[in-house]
């Protein structure tokens, strides 16, 4: 049978692998599985929520409400912004994959940096369009400035901060490009990791209302599966001017977010302390993942979020993740991203102590070869 | 801003009107609101699966296993299948989206009855495809031989039995015009009421196994969304050959089911008696309303499904269910459907007294004026 032409040099997203597949492939006890893959917030779902699901988990029967009143009417309270300023996404994946939709067909271009979140050239290449890199790997204003000089693009995308490296641009070096920008470009703010990035310095804070307000083509995107700690339900969101939301609501499947997952985020927005609590922590034990770094001579990135990209120079990442995973320790091998190293979410002090521990193994037999 | 041409086209789907819409705009009491117009399943959330997603609420915070190793398992041995075989959609709804962006450009042409689920047209409307209808409402398998003499369709769409009106094809009509159908042309059989169908009469059942063995260019869609009782948790799926499932999996958005909806579909499989209970109370209601339209005189279509379609001639179908639904009572217009009618899910005993009720004083209101 034939399909659509594009389809062909479409790759898909390696995800972080979950605990059920570490059991199952290599017989580790459940509870000797320690995932620090998937930047989920280690300290687990806010209690506020579990209450709340099990109290609607008879309603599971029931379509959502896909005005999406309520969460709609938290979010806009939050911002500042209105209902129609807020598009609801199955994870701020999907209001990516709408804005490419919207914007792209086989002759448009789109802008990243060289090593980011992979969803965006996937989502690209779904409807044949061209991704342009700059030549760093981090973010760095300078090249993206040199990007739109050479070049018109549909869609710029902005990790704020990076993942999978943890960088992260300052507001004002981001405000001095939005300034530059072609109005008929789209700029996408991904602030996934916001919630981080803003509490450890004020400088890389970026505000969805006053992004919008001063930056027309510009659409901020937040999401629910970090900080908040509902990685499992599926719940980002967009924030952009009423013409933008307009156009992407056109392109949203209906019912795109469970009756579940609808209580969950409503709830999980009034958990500002939990919050509070898992960056400080985060940040706390990032510190020691810094010094592990230090006392064995490798290179990390200083983050932003809740995770810790490290690189190598002697070590073979994907033969260290490995090694890891068959021991239960499951981190993101970085090689699909082109770069020789590993992300290790930061996890709880417990979490993190079995990941020194392996990890030291891991290196001392390499010394011993 | 500019988008993509085809958008400005893009209708937005209508969906049945939420209970707490109800309750906010006309002040009914959320107790008095009966909601007739989504086909949930009245019997609510299977308890195992209330129990098991209590029992994972805390679980909210992880991502999903993204390989679906259980439900797939699961479903490949309801199914006799294998786990290749089959794609998982937020809904089945999804995996007609991926479908039609498999198959389809702006050059495509797509085939389906004249008055059937409003997601194949919106869908094909995102890719800029056409939509080719038979000339009747119901699935009319004759006018289906008829269209593909005349022309080449990239995909053929048949609701068996058909949402939003009812009626089901025989499974050897459908067969028989499967033989006939061109080898690149992918033929979607939606299921998504089957387990009704099937119950009412063994001649429209059709098994998924049986159907893609047969037929190499066909997908069977089922879903949990309705007698399975999660109709809030989005979970459908795809079954079909897997060179057709391989490429369907690159267009699908990593993590598109929650961490819960993979527990209450997994659950809610082994919930057969509740189907088999659910099933035979909806038709024993459904006698109720045929008599009704009877005693009244209206005409209803022959249904196969949990929902019932009323057509009328002297009635205004919108002003009807407006009527009903500033009173508590949502049913679907079909005005958007171009058909001067109703669909009705069929409730409890207590929800259709009430509809009855309501219904009855709606229509002697009409014959005083």
């Amino acid at each position: 049978m034939r399909f659509v032409p594009a389809i062909k040099d479409i790759k898909t997203y390696e995800a972080g692998k979950p605990i059920e597949l570490v059991v199952r492939d290599y017989g580790v006890d459940p509870k000797d599985v320690i995932k620090l893959a998937s930047n989920e917030n280690p300290y687990g779902t806010p209690q506020p929520v579990v209450e709340a699901l099990k109290g609607s988990a008879h309603n599971a029967f029931r379509y959502p409400d896909d005005s999406m009143f309520e969460l709609k009417s938290s979010l806009g309270a939050k911002f500042g912004v209105g209902e129609k300023n807020i598009i609801i996404g199955s994870g701020s994946d999907q209001v990516i994959e709408i804005a490419i939709r919207a914007k792209c067909g086989v002759s448009s271009k789109i802008l990243t940096s060289k090593t980011t979140f992979a969803m965006y050239e996937i989502y690209a290449k779904h409807v044949g369009a061209e991704v342009v890199k700059t030549a760093s790997s981090e973010h760095k204003i300078e090249e993206f400035k040199e990007a739109i000089k050479k070049d018109k693009f549909d869609i710029i995308f902005l990790c704020l901060p990076n993942n999978p490296l943890g960088e992260c641009l300052d507001r004002d070096d981001v405000y001095s490009f939005l300034e530059e920008v072609d109005e008929d470009t789209l700029v996408v703010v991904d602030g996934a990791y916001q919630e981080y990035a803003k509490r450890k310095d004020s400088k890389k804070s970026i505000d969805p209302k006053d992004l919008i307000e001063r930056f027309k083509n510009t659409i901020y995107l937040g999401t629910f599966s970090k900080a908040y700690g509902l990685g499992g339900m599926r719940v980002g969101y967009g924030i952009g001017r009423e013409e933008i939301i307009e156009v992407f609501y056109k392109l949203r499947a209906p019912f795109n977010i469970t009756t579940l997952s609808l209580v969950a985020a409503s709830v999980a927005l009034k958990c500002e302390e939990f919050v509070d609590f898992s960056v400080a922590r985060c940040f706390e034990e990032m510190e020691r993942y810094e010094k592990f770094a230090n006392d064995l001579g490798f290179e990390f990135i200083e983050s932003y979020t809740n995770f810790i990209t490290y690189k190598f120079d002697n070590i073979d990442s994907s033969d260290f993740a490995q090694w890891l995973l068959q021991r239960g320790v499951i981190v993101r091998n970085l090689a699909s991203y082109g770069v020789n190293g590993i992300r290790v979410t930061i996890g709880k002090s417990g979490e993190n102590d079995s990941f020194f521990k392996k990890a030291k193994e891991y290196l001392e037999l390499q010394d011993s070869i």
